[in-house]
């Protein structure tokens, strides 16, 4: 059983900062780095590198819409064309301080809407992938299970990770419940916990009670969430006592 | 006599144009490519890019202070640190860019405000020297001869460039005379060529009318003032009028 | 007959000029200002209002979503709460320079992405009336006839202005012919000016060839469409010697 | 004794949250409001106003450089139309959610960097007392007394106040000592407090130990320092147990 944990990070902006990074970077194997265009800075991005290499983290990117006033959560009708540019700049800004410290890129996690809108916008995740193709490097693109972000990644030749969330509630058809809606966010750490060893299974109980199945190779760990480096340590914690140790998904994702 | 004929490029912005990046870049041997932070945008990047590479000319990145309003032309008081990660961030994503083009990075020249505050200001030249040798890549710092940038790239490890401005008075110490000064901007475009001849024998004219050395690698020729596209022409023709075939700076500075 | 002949305006940032609005301010009675958050800046909003002032032109609002990169012209899905907080804002901004100027505000219409979404988004309509409401000042608020816009301004208790766009096709339905589509945008003046002219008797011949009823208190020149100075001076002298002199929509919208 | 105590608010952004304006709010008597150039965003900016409203508290206008990423606390060196119209535009901008729920604005206290800058640039302060006097309202500038701020804005017929930092050590000629040496930020209550009541006297020992004298109309509470809220507290229980009842500068500057 091969599971990587990975986290937001690095979203903080100049005098201003989000997230739980410090906490939560203990307990995950992967973190997605803001470039800057929803969060993060520069002197962020290269901090957050930096605090993940020590840790032994690998990082990815963490591009998103050109939108720091909206934290990238809004979508916005951009060509199949400024997708891919947009993501290739962002990569490509990240990849440097990388370099620079001597850490190889892994993956690449949209964020926020432009994640959400690449599920079922056939356009936008060509220019995802295009981007990503573009920036070589064999990287990792990560998605939603079924979501055509994924299927457009592996037309391009690119490796992909499907994306499961231990704190969100899901529906019965595998997506996930609104966050508008009562009991979408799961706090609980023990039920977050719990959750993820579900994922391990394949299973997954939704909100309507029934079992589902839901197959990822990496779960999403949210850093903004209250209590999240509580969830983090509890999750890995449970993990490892089930005998499953996270690995990264560059070790195991072909 | 080796010499390299060197152009902002890339400057226009969304909606917005700027320069006579088609015209000039005929004539040119290396293209300073905006980064995004004064002008430039991620499909410009691209586009400037694939027609310099058409052309057979080299790439270089023109990253600026966080200033588009001002078009970069406005000093900012930044720390050393944040230099070097605003250029490093800069450089990356142009990089990319190039590389997603099968395109090799020459060069960096810091644009407008951030070049000429480097002059004078070691701790600034210290970051911008850093955030280009964290690069890597063995890019070619370009700056003003006897500036504290050039000193700076130098002891970081640096290939390094002088360079000269064809369509600039210049002061007797070898200054550029301020662009407020009735004569600092020359336009006619016999002059500025016989000026950039002056320059690959090391004399210039001083705005006294005095004979003065300017020794450079490289002569700057602006593509946004009157006239861009007729004078880069001119220069060029009389350049090998006189047996000088202008190259670019990665063949020949080490 | 009462005609307003509006266009948009100071939309130049920076060291980027677009527009040929020295030229096309001649021939309109009002103009719409750009506020900075897809064009325009202080300087040039000042510049801008001082010389409608001059002209004896009306000036309006012309604010827009936050994107630069996308010169407004990009859908973002953002709530009503912050349609109208957006709106507010680049409406005071504008004000306080025309203000400082002796000039009052006459209208505010939405620019770009943000004008199109709102004819048919019931949420984005509320909070864009809801913002002009807010600024108070008796503002007139234009859109397309039969848009949502429109509805939303009335039940806010605003004046509200009907437009029609004299160098764009139309369907038979009333709606705009797409960009994207050959034959959607007319250029040359003869024929816009005698569209207009069908404009102040309410009929339009559309697309197809059908002649249709389209009403409407102002027309839309735009300024930044090949020979749009040439476009707007026939337009005008059309309506004037068909004895039709425009004037501006505060003067007779009520 | 009339002593106004201030204090910056309003600098959240989009999903990043800064400053304990909740706390503080509750003791000050004049709110410096973010007007999204430094920190702040519209509906950032109608919150802040409604909640000092609600506490009776006065508002004005605290512009900055456009530096989101610095935070507005680095030096850019502008003209004096551009800090002019720099201005005009914040301050419209925030007016128009003030009048829109009923509020007056008080005064303009320029924030960060560009405050400091004005200390001693002749030119940029006279921008600034331009872009205040532009604004009209009878607005009251703030500043460091003895800067050539104050002097310009007394120039251009505004009523100024005098500011002093209860929470910042003096040099002996009455400037504030650098955050960067130790000592430089005082973060006990009880000697923030008992700063604050001998600047009601006119008097205070500078970090030499010599007493020296200050001037203020105006007194700052730092809402982003550790223990913000406490330190405000227990200021104002102190003013109120010396029989000093704070109250808003409009009230008593001329």
């Amino acid at each position: 059983m091969m599971i990587d944990l990975n986290s937001d990070m690095g979203e903080s902006y100049g005098a201003y900062t989000i997230g739980a990074d410090d906490e939560v970077l203990h307990f995950v194997t992967s973190a997605n780095v803001a470039c800057g265009w929803h969060g993060g800075d520069p002197s962020v991005m290269r901090r957050t590198i930096q605090r993940a290499k020590e840790l032994g983290v690998r990082v990815g990117a963490h591009p998103s819409y050109p939108d720091l006033l909206g934290f990238g959560r809004r979508v916005m009708q951009i060509t199949r064309e400024e997708a891919r540019d947009y993501l290739l700049y962002q990569i490509g800004a990240l990849r440097a301080f990388a370099e620079a410290l001597g850490v190889q890129l892994q993956h690449v996690k949209p964020h926020g809407a432009i994640y959400n809108a690449a599920v079922k916008d056939r356009e936008l995740s060509l220019g995802i992938a295009e981007g990503v193709a573009d920036a070589g490097g064999d990287l990792i693109l990560v998605g939603l299970p079924g979501s055509l972000l994924l299927k457009a990644g592996q037309e391009a030749g690119l490796r992909v990770a499907r994306e499961a969330f231990g704190d969100r509630a899901y529906n019965e058809d595998g997506t996930l419940v609104s966050r508008k809606i009562a009991g979408s966010l799961i706090t609980d750490p023990d039920t977050v916990a719990e959750r993820v060893l579900g994922f391990t299974r394949g299973t997954l109980k939704a909100i309507t009670g029934r079992e589902i199945r839901v197959e990822a190779e990496t779960i999403c760990l949210h850093g903004d969430t209250p209590g999240a480096g509580a969830i983090a340590r509890r999750v890995r914690e449970r993990l490892e006592a089930a005998g499953i140790a996270p690995r990264p998904l560059g070790e195991f994702v072909r």
